[in-house]
């Protein structure tokens, strides 16, 4: 079988009836295993770049390691069909994998969807500390500058952004993927890496605000979260739950402060 | 351990300064848990609403049942912290259920994001039959009134919605949830039961086209599918592959045909 194509050409219609080919990039989506100690732990849908922060930020948000250096000796190969990532665990997260890949086995839990059963969905999170107030401003500038620092999202409008930003909105690190909970796990990958605590800043998301974005943002250390749409009602309570500031953008130009929990 | 809350308070904030209270709806977004013949098959986060046309069309698109008559005894029941769906599955399905759940346990399989391995993503589809060429005009038409069609869309600004249309462009039928896989999954059960032919019209979908959405609208016997987003690149490969005609919105005012399957 061969890759997908990166690009191809296809024919523009114009309400106005302007008719026209046109040569576009499509946003790669290829399978990617993710492997860890050897075991086949997940096979995502993504983007094939920045796969090391994945394979990080995936094993962070996942609980399998409690820090970067837990995860060491990442490689990532072609294979047919996809792409595999290989990473070795140690620390506690060695226990919590060979756990859940038992547990998998034990209950034939279906997982199709991430989720193992009803209880997992609803499995406490760890408390964020109190922080500082978010201006609303510097999420609406953050968002603005988001649109421009999207490189793959321009090309093939097709693609979702998690970005790092400074207090006053400036972004500080950005990563794309075809699906916005990887782009989120990439971030939080090279963010370890780099040393950097979230709680120092916040983190955006052009995704939808679904109750793993909280989660995810929640077990990376972050205290606030912007997403550039509204949240469901499970992530309001996820976010309230946790004590996670929470932003949410309800059009370019307006944002909802939807759960504030700043002390000074 | 309550239910997440369908609306809240929040703050607006601006670009012009103005601030405000608002109340908002939020979308509802809950685990369900779909069970055939008592044998737990997925869980998945979605909106609680037509439960049965989702248990039908997710039975359809993973290939358990070959048409609506397959699946009967629907019941869906509130649980501890979530929904559950089950459902009777007569026919050929029944092998490919029982199989499917002994695989997962053998093989120790992952299915974290719904896929078993890399072979899975790359399973041949069923090929479409020769169809009529579609006026992109129709999907503009389409795509322009699916706006005003999506209730819940509308007040929560966080849910995604999949249509039949007829080849005019008039929408037939519209369905609603948090998961863009889901709302297409619920429109194919719902017109599966209505006895409608998805070859006669076309799907329009409110999400970006990966290629899982071109793959459940195959399954379902769709021949032309229409998103409002651009698609990935293994998105525009299967579409080909199985000779599904694909129109991509790439503006609210221009539409994409991207593959061309049309026949007469």
């Amino acid at each position: 079988m061969t890759a997908a194509p990166d690009s191809g050409e296809a024919t523009e219609f114009r309400a106005d009836g302007t008719i026209m080919p046109v040569r576009r990039q499509w946003v790669p989506e290829v399978p990617v295993a993710l492997e860890y100690n050897g075991l086949s732990y997940a096979v995502m849908m993504a983007t094939p770049r920045d796969l090391a922060d994945f394979a990080r930020g995936f094993a962070l948000t996942e609980g399998l390691a409690r820090t970067h250096a837990d995860i060491t000796d990442i490689a990532s190969a072609r294979v047919e069909g996809g792409h595999v990532v290989r990473a070795r665990l140690t620390g506690l997260g060695v226990e919590k994998l060979t756990e859940r890949v038992r547990a998998r086995v034990a209950e034939s839990s279906c997982g199709l969807c991430g989720i193992e059963n009803i209880e997992a969905v609803n499995a406490a999170l760890p408390p964020v500390p109190p922080h500082a107030r978010l201006d609303p401003r510097a999420v609406l500038c953050a968002a603005a500058a988001l649109r421009e620092h999207q490189p793959l999202g321009r090309t093939t409008g097709a693609a979702h952004a998690a970005a790092f930003c400074a207090r006053d909105g400036t972004l500080r690190e950005v990563r794309e993927d075809v699906g916005r909970h990887n782009a989120l796990d990439k971030l939080i990958g090279a963010l370890a890496v780099a040393g950097v605590d979230l709680a120092a800043g916040f983190v955006l998301s052009s995704a939808r605000c679904s109750y793993e974005i909280v989660e995810k943002a929640v077990r990376a250390g972050a205290s606030a979260l912007a997403t550039v749409s509204l949240p469901t009602g499970m992530a309001v309570d996820r976010a309230r739950a946790a004590g996670l500031s929470l932003f949410c953008l309800a059009r370019d130009d307006s944002v909802l402060r939807v759960h504030d929990r700043s002390t000074r």
